[in-house]
Protein backbone atom coordinates (compact mmCIF):
# COMPACT_ATOMS: atom_id res chain seq x y z
CA UNK A 1 0.00 0.00 0.00
CA UNK A 2 0.77 3.18 -0.75
CA UNK A 3 -0.08 6.73 0.83
CA UNK A 4 0.77 9.58 -0.69
CA UNK A 5 3.71 7.80 -2.51
CA UNK A 6 4.78 6.17 0.89
CA UNK A 7 4.80 2.68 2.34
CA UNK A 8 1.92 2.41 4.90
CA UNK A 9 -1.25 0.78 6.09
CA UNK A 10 -3.03 3.44 8.40
CA UNK A 11 -4.34 6.68 8.14
CA UNK A 12 -4.66 10.05 10.10
CA UNK A 13 -8.01 9.93 12.38
CA UNK A 14 -8.19 13.35 11.04
CA UNK A 15 -9.09 12.41 7.57
CA UNK A 16 -11.95 13.43 5.92
CA UNK A 17 -12.37 10.31 4.18
CA UNK A 18 -12.77 8.64 7.61
CA UNK A 19 -14.73 11.56 8.80
CA UNK A 20 -17.10 12.66 6.46
CA UNK A 21 -16.70 10.07 3.18
CA UNK A 22 -15.32 13.13 1.94
CA UNK A 23 -13.23 11.50 -1.15
CA UNK A 24 -13.67 9.40 -4.24
CA UNK A 25 -12.15 5.92 -5.36
CA UNK A 26 -11.71 3.94 -8.42
CA UNK A 27 -11.24 0.34 -8.43
CA UNK A 28 -8.97 -1.07 -11.61
CA UNK A 29 -8.07 -4.51 -12.90
CA UNK A 30 -4.90 -5.42 -13.03
CA UNK A 31 -2.91 -7.62 -15.63
CA UNK A 32 0.77 -7.91 -16.41
CA UNK A 33 1.68 -5.26 -13.69
CA UNK A 34 -1.12 -2.55 -16.05
CA UNK A 35 -4.13 -1.06 -14.35
CA UNK A 36 -6.45 -1.48 -16.89
CA UNK A 37 -8.77 1.23 -18.45
CA UNK A 38 -6.68 3.95 -16.51
CA UNK A 39 -7.63 7.05 -19.01
CA UNK A 40 -11.20 6.10 -18.36
CA UNK A 41 -10.33 5.83 -14.30
CA UNK A 42 -8.68 8.86 -14.15
CA UNK A 43 -11.56 10.61 -15.99
CA UNK A 44 -14.47 9.86 -13.47
CA UNK A 45 -12.09 10.54 -10.78
CA UNK A 46 -11.45 14.02 -12.41
CA UNK A 47 -15.03 14.75 -12.36
CA UNK A 48 -15.64 13.51 -9.44
CA UNK A 49 -12.62 16.18 -7.97
CA UNK A 50 -14.15 18.62 -9.95
CA UNK A 51 -17.85 18.42 -8.11
CA UNK A 52 -16.40 17.50 -4.45
CA UNK A 53 -13.83 21.03 -4.95
CA UNK A 54 -10.61 19.02 -4.31
CA UNK A 55 -7.81 20.33 -6.71
CA UNK A 56 -6.90 18.64 -9.62
CA UNK A 57 -4.23 15.68 -8.66
CA UNK A 58 -1.13 14.79 -10.86
CA UNK A 59 -2.56 12.03 -13.22
CA UNK A 60 1.14 11.14 -14.39
CA UNK A 61 2.41 11.18 -10.41
CA UNK A 62 -0.64 8.58 -10.09
CA UNK A 63 0.52 6.63 -12.59
CA UNK A 64 3.68 6.38 -11.94
CA UNK A 65 2.69 5.10 -8.57
CA UNK A 66 0.34 2.55 -9.87
CA UNK A 67 2.86 1.17 -11.73
CA UNK A 68 5.21 0.80 -9.28
CA UNK A 69 2.59 -0.74 -6.76
CA UNK A 70 1.67 -3.22 -9.25
CA UNK A 71 4.80 -3.99 -10.64
CA UNK A 72 4.66 -7.74 -9.60
CA UNK A 73 1.52 -8.01 -9.90
CA UNK A 74 0.05 -11.24 -12.82
CA UNK A 75 -3.30 -10.05 -12.32
CA UNK A 76 -4.58 -8.02 -8.81
CA UNK A 77 -7.08 -5.03 -8.43
CA UNK A 78 -5.74 -1.86 -7.50
CA UNK A 79 -7.72 0.48 -5.62
CA UNK A 80 -7.24 4.30 -6.00
CA UNK A 81 -8.95 6.49 -2.43
CA UNK A 82 -8.36 9.82 -3.10
CA UNK A 83 -9.57 11.94 -0.32
CA UNK A 84 -9.91 15.28 1.03
CA UNK A 85 -6.78 15.26 3.87
CA UNK A 86 -6.86 16.45 6.94
CA UNK A 87 -8.04 19.85 8.07
CA UNK A 88 -11.04 21.99 7.92
CA UNK A 89 -13.71 22.92 10.68
CA UNK A 90 -16.22 20.29 11.06
CA UNK A 91 -17.67 19.96 7.55
CA UNK A 92 -16.55 22.99 6.03
CA UNK A 93 -13.17 21.70 4.16
CA UNK A 94 -10.11 24.25 3.91
CA UNK A 95 -9.90 26.61 1.71
CA UNK A 96 -7.35 25.03 -0.05
CA UNK A 97 -6.96 20.84 0.51
CA UNK A 98 -4.31 18.72 0.52
CA UNK A 99 -5.55 15.58 -0.83
CA UNK A 100 -4.08 12.10 0.39
CA UNK A 101 -4.33 9.83 -2.00
CA UNK A 102 -4.12 5.60 -0.85
CA UNK A 103 -3.31 2.88 -3.52
CA UNK A 104 -3.45 -0.70 -2.22
CA UNK A 105 -3.40 -3.71 -4.23
CA UNK A 106 -5.57 -6.81 -3.69
CA UNK A 107 -5.32 -10.63 -4.81
CA UNK A 108 -7.90 -10.99 -7.55
CA UNK A 109 -11.34 -12.13 -7.06
CA UNK A 110 -11.42 -15.57 -8.66
CA UNK A 111 -15.20 -15.47 -10.17
CA UNK A 112 -16.21 -18.89 -10.83
CA UNK A 113 -15.93 -19.30 -15.11
CA UNK A 114 -19.55 -20.60 -14.70
CA UNK A 115 -20.48 -17.46 -14.07
CA UNK A 116 -19.72 -16.26 -17.77
CA UNK A 117 -20.47 -19.13 -19.40
CA UNK A 118 -23.88 -19.91 -17.73
CA UNK A 119 -25.05 -16.89 -16.18
CA UNK A 120 -25.43 -15.10 -12.92
CA UNK A 121 -28.48 -15.00 -10.47
CA UNK A 122 -29.56 -11.91 -9.27
CA UNK A 123 -31.82 -10.55 -6.54
CA UNK A 124 -33.41 -7.10 -5.61
CA UNK A 125 -32.32 -5.44 -2.78
CA UNK A 126 -34.82 -3.71 -0.21
CA UNK A 127 -32.18 -0.89 0.65
CA UNK A 128 -33.04 2.12 -2.03
CA UNK A 129 -30.40 3.97 -3.58
CA UNK A 130 -30.78 8.29 -2.54
CA UNK A 131 -31.08 10.16 -5.36
CA UNK A 132 -28.52 13.48 -5.90
CA UNK A 133 -27.86 14.97 -8.89
CA UNK A 134 -24.79 16.91 -7.84
CA UNK A 135 -23.39 13.22 -7.07
CA UNK A 136 -25.21 11.04 -9.07
CA UNK A 137 -22.63 9.67 -11.45
CA UNK A 138 -19.34 9.87 -9.03
CA UNK A 139 -17.42 6.69 -7.23
CA UNK A 140 -17.81 8.85 -4.00
CA UNK A 141 -16.85 7.34 -0.78
CA UNK A 142 -20.52 7.44 0.92
CA UNK A 143 -21.42 3.93 0.22
CA UNK A 144 -23.19 3.20 2.83
CA UNK A 145 -26.47 1.98 0.93
CA UNK A 146 -24.38 0.05 -1.28
CA UNK A 147 -23.03 -1.89 2.05
CA UNK A 148 -26.91 -2.21 3.62
CA UNK A 149 -28.00 -3.72 0.19
CA UNK A 150 -25.03 -5.87 0.03
CA UNK A 151 -25.44 -7.30 3.44
CA UNK A 152 -29.24 -8.12 3.10
CA UNK A 153 -28.09 -11.82 1.50
CA UNK A 154 -25.67 -14.59 2.51
CA UNK A 155 -26.67 -16.77 0.00
CA UNK A 156 -23.65 -17.32 -2.18
CA UNK A 157 -25.40 -18.43 -5.11
CA UNK A 158 -26.64 -15.10 -5.28
CA UNK A 159 -24.24 -12.89 -7.02
CA UNK A 160 -25.24 -9.92 -7.45
CA UNK A 161 -28.50 -7.71 -5.78
CA UNK A 162 -29.67 -4.75 -7.92
CA UNK A 163 -31.11 -0.97 -6.30
CA UNK A 164 -33.84 1.13 -6.79
CA UNK A 165 -34.54 4.51 -6.46
CA UNK A 166 -37.14 5.65 -3.90
CA UNK A 167 -39.68 5.59 -6.91
CA UNK A 168 -38.61 1.99 -7.74
CA UNK A 169 -36.86 2.83 -10.72
CA UNK A 170 -33.83 0.41 -11.46
CA UNK A 171 -30.24 1.85 -10.95
CA UNK A 172 -27.91 -1.13 -10.58
CA UNK A 173 -26.23 -3.92 -8.77
CA UNK A 174 -24.59 -2.88 -5.11
CA UNK A 175 -21.38 -2.77 -7.54
CA UNK A 176 -21.78 -3.39 -11.10
CA UNK A 177 -24.10 -1.18 -13.64
CA UNK A 178 -27.14 -3.52 -15.26
CA UNK A 179 -27.66 -3.59 -19.00
CA UNK A 180 -31.09 -5.29 -20.74
CA UNK A 181 -31.24 -6.69 -24.44
CA UNK A 182 -34.62 -5.83 -25.80
CA UNK A 183 -34.97 -7.06 -29.29
CA UNK A 184 -32.11 -5.53 -30.90
CA UNK A 185 -32.68 -2.52 -28.73
CA UNK A 186 -29.24 -2.35 -25.68
CA UNK A 187 -30.76 -0.15 -22.69
CA UNK A 188 -29.16 0.60 -19.33
CA UNK A 189 -30.50 2.56 -16.43
CA UNK A 190 -29.96 6.67 -16.87
CA UNK A 191 -28.00 7.36 -14.01
CA UNK A 192 -28.46 11.68 -13.75
CA UNK A 193 -30.35 10.48 -10.17
CA UNK A 194 -28.15 7.86 -8.66
CA UNK A 195 -25.84 5.49 -9.36
CA UNK A 196 -22.62 5.16 -10.49
CA UNK A 197 -21.54 5.45 -13.98
CA UNK A 198 -19.14 2.44 -14.35
CA UNK A 199 -16.25 2.58 -17.03
CA UNK A 200 -16.74 -0.65 -18.27
CA UNK A 201 -20.64 0.73 -18.73
CA UNK A 202 -19.70 3.47 -20.57
CA UNK A 203 -17.04 1.60 -22.71
CA UNK A 204 -19.69 -1.26 -23.44
CA UNK A 205 -21.85 1.89 -25.01
CA UNK A 206 -18.94 2.47 -26.90
CA UNK A 207 -18.59 -0.46 -28.69
CA UNK A 208 -22.22 -1.60 -28.80
CA UNK A 209 -22.59 2.15 -30.99
CA UNK A 210 -19.42 1.22 -32.84
CA UNK A 211 -21.40 -2.18 -33.54
CA UNK A 212 -24.32 -0.53 -34.81
CA UNK A 213 -26.66 -1.73 -31.91
CA UNK A 214 -29.48 0.60 -31.01
CA UNK A 215 -28.63 2.09 -27.60
CA UNK A 216 -30.85 3.90 -24.65
CA UNK A 217 -30.10 5.07 -22.05
CA UNK A 218 -33.45 5.33 -19.86
CA UNK A 219 -35.43 4.90 -16.52
CA UNK A 220 -36.42 0.94 -16.27
CA UNK A 221 -38.35 -0.51 -14.17
CA UNK A 222 -38.40 -3.57 -12.40
CA UNK A 223 -41.34 -5.32 -14.96
CA UNK A 224 -39.41 -3.89 -18.00
CA UNK A 225 -36.49 -6.24 -16.34
CA UNK A 226 -38.86 -9.58 -16.40
CA UNK A 227 -39.96 -8.39 -20.68
CA UNK A 228 -36.18 -8.18 -21.22
CA UNK A 229 -34.64 -11.21 -23.49
CA UNK A 230 -31.35 -10.78 -21.50
CA UNK A 231 -29.44 -8.97 -18.79
CA UNK A 232 -25.96 -8.59 -17.93
CA UNK A 233 -24.18 -6.59 -15.42
CA UNK A 234 -20.84 -4.74 -16.08
CA UNK A 235 -18.21 -3.55 -14.04
CA UNK A 236 -14.06 -3.02 -13.98
CA UNK A 237 -12.80 -6.37 -12.30
CA UNK A 238 -15.79 -9.10 -13.51
CA UNK A 239 -15.70 -7.23 -16.81
CA UNK A 240 -19.41 -8.16 -18.72
CA UNK A 241 -21.34 -10.75 -16.84
CA UNK A 242 -24.41 -12.57 -18.13
CA UNK A 243 -27.38 -12.84 -15.79
CA UNK A 244 -29.31 -16.14 -15.52
CA UNK A 245 -31.55 -15.78 -13.14
CA UNK A 246 -33.42 -12.93 -11.52
CA UNK A 247 -36.75 -13.74 -8.92
CA UNK A 248 -37.88 -16.82 -11.05
CA UNK A 249 -36.97 -14.92 -14.10
CA UNK A 250 -34.11 -17.12 -16.19
CA UNK A 251 -32.63 -15.61 -19.17
CA UNK A 252 -30.73 -16.87 -22.28
CA UNK A 253 -27.10 -15.65 -21.92
CA UNK A 254 -27.43 -16.03 -26.20
CA UNK A 255 -29.84 -13.27 -25.36
CA UNK A 256 -26.91 -11.09 -25.18
CA UNK A 257 -24.80 -10.17 -28.79
CA UNK A 258 -21.71 -12.39 -28.79
CA UNK A 259 -20.06 -9.57 -31.21
CA UNK A 260 -20.57 -6.96 -28.24
CA UNK A 261 -19.25 -9.32 -25.62
CA UNK A 262 -16.19 -9.81 -27.75
CA UNK A 263 -15.49 -6.99 -28.63
CA UNK A 264 -15.54 -5.64 -25.16
CA UNK A 265 -13.37 -8.96 -23.85
CA UNK A 266 -10.92 -7.87 -26.29
CA UNK A 267 -10.92 -4.19 -24.50
CA UNK A 268 -10.48 -5.63 -21.53
CA UNK A 269 -8.12 -8.03 -22.52
CA UNK A 270 -5.70 -5.06 -24.30
CA UNK A 271 -6.94 -2.82 -21.16
CA UNK A 272 -5.35 0.37 -23.11
CA UNK A 273 -8.80 1.74 -24.14
CA UNK B 1 -7.76 10.04 21.36
CA UNK B 2 -8.47 6.71 22.18
CA UNK B 3 -8.95 3.98 19.75
CA UNK B 4 -10.38 0.95 21.20
CA UNK B 5 -9.31 1.99 24.47
CA UNK B 6 -5.62 2.55 23.27
CA UNK B 7 -4.13 6.00 22.93
CA UNK B 8 -3.57 6.43 19.33
CA UNK B 9 -4.10 8.81 15.72
CA UNK B 10 -4.33 6.55 13.18
CA UNK B 11 -6.71 3.65 11.86
CA UNK B 12 -5.73 1.16 9.56
CA UNK B 13 -6.72 1.25 5.93
CA UNK B 14 -8.72 -1.51 5.72
CA UNK B 15 -11.12 0.19 8.38
CA UNK B 16 -14.83 0.57 6.85
CA UNK B 17 -15.26 3.77 8.45
CA UNK B 18 -12.71 5.18 5.76
CA UNK B 19 -13.52 2.39 2.94
CA UNK B 20 -17.32 2.76 2.51
CA UNK B 21 -18.23 5.43 5.63
CA UNK B 22 -19.23 2.54 6.98
CA UNK B 23 -20.13 3.40 10.55
CA UNK B 24 -22.01 6.34 13.21
CA UNK B 25 -20.74 9.08 15.01
CA UNK B 26 -21.95 11.50 17.94
CA UNK B 27 -20.35 14.84 18.78
CA UNK B 28 -20.95 15.55 22.59
CA UNK B 29 -20.62 18.84 24.53
CA UNK B 30 -18.16 18.11 27.68
CA UNK B 31 -18.55 20.09 30.63
CA UNK B 32 -15.59 19.71 33.77
CA UNK B 33 -15.09 16.20 32.37
CA UNK B 34 -18.82 15.53 32.04
CA UNK B 35 -19.56 14.85 28.20
CA UNK B 36 -23.95 16.14 28.01
CA UNK B 37 -26.94 14.57 26.87
CA UNK B 38 -24.95 10.93 27.34
CA UNK B 39 -28.22 8.67 27.12
CA UNK B 40 -29.56 10.68 24.19
CA UNK B 41 -26.43 10.17 22.33
CA UNK B 42 -26.11 6.52 23.24
CA UNK B 43 -30.00 6.30 22.05
CA UNK B 44 -29.47 7.10 18.60
CA UNK B 45 -26.20 5.40 18.26
CA UNK B 46 -27.78 2.70 19.11
CA UNK B 47 -30.62 3.32 16.80
CA UNK B 48 -28.08 3.63 14.24
CA UNK B 49 -25.98 0.21 15.14
CA UNK B 50 -29.34 -1.46 14.89
CA UNK B 51 -29.90 0.07 10.92
CA UNK B 52 -26.72 -0.61 9.99
CA UNK B 53 -26.20 -4.20 11.61
CA UNK B 54 -23.61 -3.68 14.15
CA UNK B 55 -23.38 -6.29 16.87
CA UNK B 56 -24.45 -3.61 20.46
CA UNK B 57 -21.45 -2.05 22.09
CA UNK B 58 -21.12 -1.92 25.10
CA UNK B 59 -22.14 1.89 26.49
CA UNK B 60 -21.04 1.12 30.08
CA UNK B 61 -17.05 0.33 28.55
CA UNK B 62 -17.80 3.52 26.33
CA UNK B 63 -18.63 5.61 28.95
CA UNK B 64 -16.10 4.70 30.67
CA UNK B 65 -12.88 5.39 28.05
CA UNK B 66 -15.33 8.48 27.90
CA UNK B 67 -14.82 9.92 31.20
CA UNK B 68 -11.17 8.68 31.26
CA UNK B 69 -10.27 11.20 28.24
CA UNK B 70 -12.42 13.98 29.39
CA UNK B 71 -11.22 13.66 33.12
CA UNK B 72 -9.14 17.12 32.51
CA UNK B 73 -11.58 19.22 29.72
CA UNK B 74 -13.23 21.71 31.67
CA UNK B 75 -15.16 22.54 28.33
CA UNK B 76 -14.85 20.72 25.02
CA UNK B 77 -16.21 18.52 22.46
CA UNK B 78 -16.20 14.89 22.04
CA UNK B 79 -16.55 13.10 19.14
CA UNK B 80 -17.21 9.08 19.39
CA UNK B 81 -16.96 7.58 15.69
CA UNK B 82 -18.43 3.78 15.62
CA UNK B 83 -17.01 2.04 12.62
CA UNK B 84 -17.85 -1.34 11.49
CA UNK B 85 -13.89 -2.12 11.89
CA UNK B 86 -12.40 -4.24 9.02
CA UNK B 87 -13.08 -6.97 6.80
CA UNK B 88 -15.54 -8.37 4.77
CA UNK B 89 -15.30 -8.72 0.76
CA UNK B 90 -15.99 -5.32 -0.84
CA UNK B 91 -19.36 -3.74 0.80
CA UNK B 92 -20.04 -7.07 1.76
CA UNK B 93 -19.33 -6.34 5.52
CA UNK B 94 -18.42 -9.55 8.10
CA UNK B 95 -20.68 -11.69 8.98
CA UNK B 96 -19.78 -10.89 12.61
CA UNK B 97 -18.56 -7.35 12.70
CA UNK B 98 -15.84 -6.09 15.11
CA UNK B 99 -17.08 -2.42 15.01
CA UNK B 100 -13.81 0.40 15.98
CA UNK B 101 -14.64 2.62 18.65
CA UNK B 102 -12.50 6.23 18.46
CA UNK B 103 -12.74 8.62 20.68
CA UNK B 104 -11.18 11.95 20.28
CA UNK B 105 -11.62 15.20 22.13
CA UNK B 106 -11.48 18.65 20.53
CA UNK B 107 -11.69 22.17 21.86
CA UNK B 108 -14.36 24.31 22.44
CA UNK B 109 -15.40 26.46 19.48
CA UNK B 110 -16.38 29.63 21.12
CA UNK B 111 -19.35 30.80 19.10
CA UNK B 112 -19.92 34.81 19.48
CA UNK B 113 -22.08 35.76 22.39
CA UNK B 114 -23.82 38.12 19.94
CA UNK B 115 -25.15 34.86 18.22
CA UNK B 116 -27.15 34.33 21.00
CA UNK B 117 -28.17 37.90 22.06
CA UNK B 118 -28.78 39.01 18.91
CA UNK B 119 -28.93 35.98 16.49
CA UNK B 120 -27.19 34.28 13.73
CA UNK B 121 -27.65 34.82 9.95
CA UNK B 122 -28.58 32.13 7.62
CA UNK B 123 -28.38 30.76 3.57
CA UNK B 124 -30.26 28.25 1.78
CA UNK B 125 -27.55 26.16 0.40
CA UNK B 126 -27.73 24.69 -3.34
CA UNK B 127 -26.60 21.20 -2.49
CA UNK B 128 -29.04 19.28 -1.65
CA UNK B 129 -30.03 16.64 1.07
CA UNK B 130 -30.98 13.08 -0.26
CA UNK B 131 -33.97 11.06 0.68
CA UNK B 132 -33.25 7.37 1.89
CA UNK B 133 -36.00 6.02 4.89
CA UNK B 134 -34.01 4.09 5.94
CA UNK B 135 -30.85 6.06 7.01
CA UNK B 136 -33.09 8.99 7.63
CA UNK B 137 -32.69 10.13 11.24
CA UNK B 138 -29.41 8.36 11.67
CA UNK B 139 -25.70 10.16 12.20
CA UNK B 140 -23.63 7.91 9.78
CA UNK B 141 -20.46 8.07 8.54
CA UNK B 142 -22.14 9.06 4.81
CA UNK B 143 -21.54 13.33 5.01
CA UNK B 144 -20.54 14.61 1.86
CA UNK B 145 -23.80 16.51 1.27
CA UNK B 146 -23.06 18.25 4.25
CA UNK B 147 -19.71 18.89 3.08
CA UNK B 148 -20.36 20.13 -0.39
CA UNK B 149 -23.36 22.09 2.02
CA UNK B 150 -20.82 23.95 4.18
CA UNK B 151 -18.47 24.48 1.13
CA UNK B 152 -20.91 26.86 -0.67
CA UNK B 153 -19.78 29.72 1.57
CA UNK B 154 -16.84 31.37 3.12
CA UNK B 155 -18.32 34.28 4.41
CA UNK B 156 -17.73 34.14 8.57
CA UNK B 157 -20.57 36.51 9.08
CA UNK B 158 -23.07 33.72 7.74
CA UNK B 159 -23.38 30.86 10.81
CA UNK B 160 -25.22 27.87 8.96
CA UNK B 161 -26.89 27.16 5.60
CA UNK B 162 -30.01 25.33 5.38
CA UNK B 163 -30.72 22.25 3.65
CA UNK B 164 -33.21 21.57 1.13
CA UNK B 165 -34.55 17.41 -0.05
CA UNK B 166 -34.87 16.87 -3.65
CA UNK B 167 -38.39 18.24 -3.56
CA UNK B 168 -37.53 21.77 -2.24
CA UNK B 169 -38.52 20.83 1.15
CA UNK B 170 -36.82 22.21 3.89
CA UNK B 171 -34.83 19.31 6.08
CA UNK B 172 -32.05 21.27 8.31
CA UNK B 173 -29.00 23.19 8.82
CA UNK B 174 -25.46 21.40 7.41
CA UNK B 175 -25.07 20.69 10.85
CA UNK B 176 -27.97 21.69 12.89
CA UNK B 177 -31.97 20.96 13.16
CA UNK B 178 -34.05 24.25 12.22
CA UNK B 179 -37.15 25.29 14.26
CA UNK B 180 -40.00 27.91 13.56
CA UNK B 181 -42.25 29.77 15.68
CA UNK B 182 -45.57 30.59 14.07
CA UNK B 183 -47.88 32.04 16.27
CA UNK B 184 -48.38 29.62 18.86
CA UNK B 185 -46.70 26.84 17.59
CA UNK B 186 -43.31 25.51 17.40
CA UNK B 187 -42.62 23.60 14.13
CA UNK B 188 -39.69 21.48 12.95
CA UNK B 189 -39.31 19.52 9.55
CA UNK B 190 -40.08 15.82 9.38
CA UNK B 191 -36.68 13.95 9.23
CA UNK B 192 -38.57 10.74 8.27
CA UNK B 193 -36.92 10.50 4.72
CA UNK B 194 -33.86 12.64 5.35
CA UNK B 195 -31.92 14.48 7.85
CA UNK B 196 -30.00 13.64 11.62
CA UNK B 197 -32.28 13.64 14.66
CA UNK B 198 -30.56 16.18 16.90
CA UNK B 199 -30.48 15.32 20.26
CA UNK B 200 -31.17 18.75 21.30
CA UNK B 201 -33.59 18.92 18.92
CA UNK B 202 -35.49 16.07 20.87
CA UNK B 203 -34.95 17.52 23.81
CA UNK B 204 -36.64 20.90 22.69
CA UNK B 205 -39.34 18.86 21.54
CA UNK B 206 -39.55 17.83 24.88
CA UNK B 207 -39.43 20.73 27.38
CA UNK B 208 -42.27 22.39 24.63
CA UNK B 209 -44.82 19.79 25.12
CA UNK B 210 -43.91 19.99 28.91
CA UNK B 211 -44.54 23.77 28.96
CA UNK B 212 -47.21 23.33 26.75
CA UNK B 213 -46.52 24.86 23.81
CA UNK B 214 -48.36 23.04 20.92
CA UNK B 215 -45.28 21.10 18.57
CA UNK B 216 -45.78 20.15 15.12
CA UNK B 217 -43.21 17.68 13.35
CA UNK B 218 -44.30 18.42 9.67
CA UNK B 219 -43.37 19.58 6.15
CA UNK B 220 -41.67 22.65 5.57
CA UNK B 221 -40.61 24.89 2.54
CA UNK B 222 -39.16 28.02 2.40
CA UNK B 223 -41.94 29.93 2.01
CA UNK B 224 -43.17 28.62 5.07
CA UNK B 225 -40.04 30.13 6.97
CA UNK B 226 -40.87 33.44 5.10
CA UNK B 227 -44.08 33.67 7.27
CA UNK B 228 -42.77 33.02 10.33
CA UNK B 229 -42.30 34.50 13.89
CA UNK B 230 -39.08 33.04 14.59
CA UNK B 231 -36.30 30.89 13.69
CA UNK B 232 -34.06 28.72 15.73
CA UNK B 233 -31.52 26.69 15.36
CA UNK B 234 -30.16 23.65 17.48
CA UNK B 235 -27.31 21.11 17.79
CA UNK B 236 -25.31 19.36 20.83
CA UNK B 237 -22.27 22.52 20.81
CA UNK B 238 -24.22 24.90 20.10
CA UNK B 239 -27.33 24.27 22.08
CA UNK B 240 -30.37 26.89 20.66
CA UNK B 241 -29.37 29.34 18.72
CA UNK B 242 -31.34 32.18 17.39
CA UNK B 243 -31.58 33.23 13.61
CA UNK B 244 -31.75 37.35 13.10
CA UNK B 245 -31.73 36.71 9.46
CA UNK B 246 -32.37 34.69 6.53
CA UNK B 247 -32.26 35.65 2.56
CA UNK B 248 -32.68 39.75 3.92
CA UNK B 249 -36.17 38.55 6.00
CA UNK B 250 -35.52 39.46 9.61
CA UNK B 251 -36.46 37.59 12.36
CA UNK B 252 -37.06 38.97 16.18
CA UNK B 253 -35.39 37.03 18.50
CA UNK B 254 -37.57 37.56 21.07
CA UNK B 255 -40.55 36.06 18.90
CA UNK B 256 -38.99 32.37 20.47
CA UNK B 257 -40.29 31.67 23.94
CA UNK B 258 -38.32 33.00 26.88
CA UNK B 259 -39.52 30.23 28.81
CA UNK B 260 -38.37 27.81 26.35
CA UNK B 261 -35.16 28.99 26.16
CA UNK B 262 -34.30 28.97 29.32
CA UNK B 263 -35.48 25.18 29.80
CA UNK B 264 -33.67 24.41 27.38
CA UNK B 265 -30.34 26.01 28.75
CA UNK B 266 -31.07 24.53 32.16
CA UNK B 267 -30.75 21.41 30.91
CA UNK B 268 -28.12 21.46 28.51
CA UNK B 269 -25.82 23.57 31.78
CA UNK B 270 -27.25 20.22 34.13
CA UNK B 271 -26.11 17.77 30.79
CA UNK B 272 -28.10 14.99 32.58
CA UNK B 273 -30.76 14.83 30.69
Amino acid sequence: MLIDGIPGDQVPLSDRGLQYGDGLFETLAVTDGRPGLWQRHMARLQAGEQVLGFPVSDKQRLWEEARALCAACERGVLKIILTRGSGGRGYQPPAVASPRRILSLHPWPDYPGMWYKQGIRLRICETRVSDNRRLAGLKHLNRLEQVLARNEWRDQSIAEGLMLDERGKVISGTQSNLFIVQGDVLLTPDLSRAGVAGVVRELVLERARQLGIVTQITELAPADLKLADALFITNSVMGLCPVAELDDRHYAVEGIPAVLRQSVQDALVWCNV
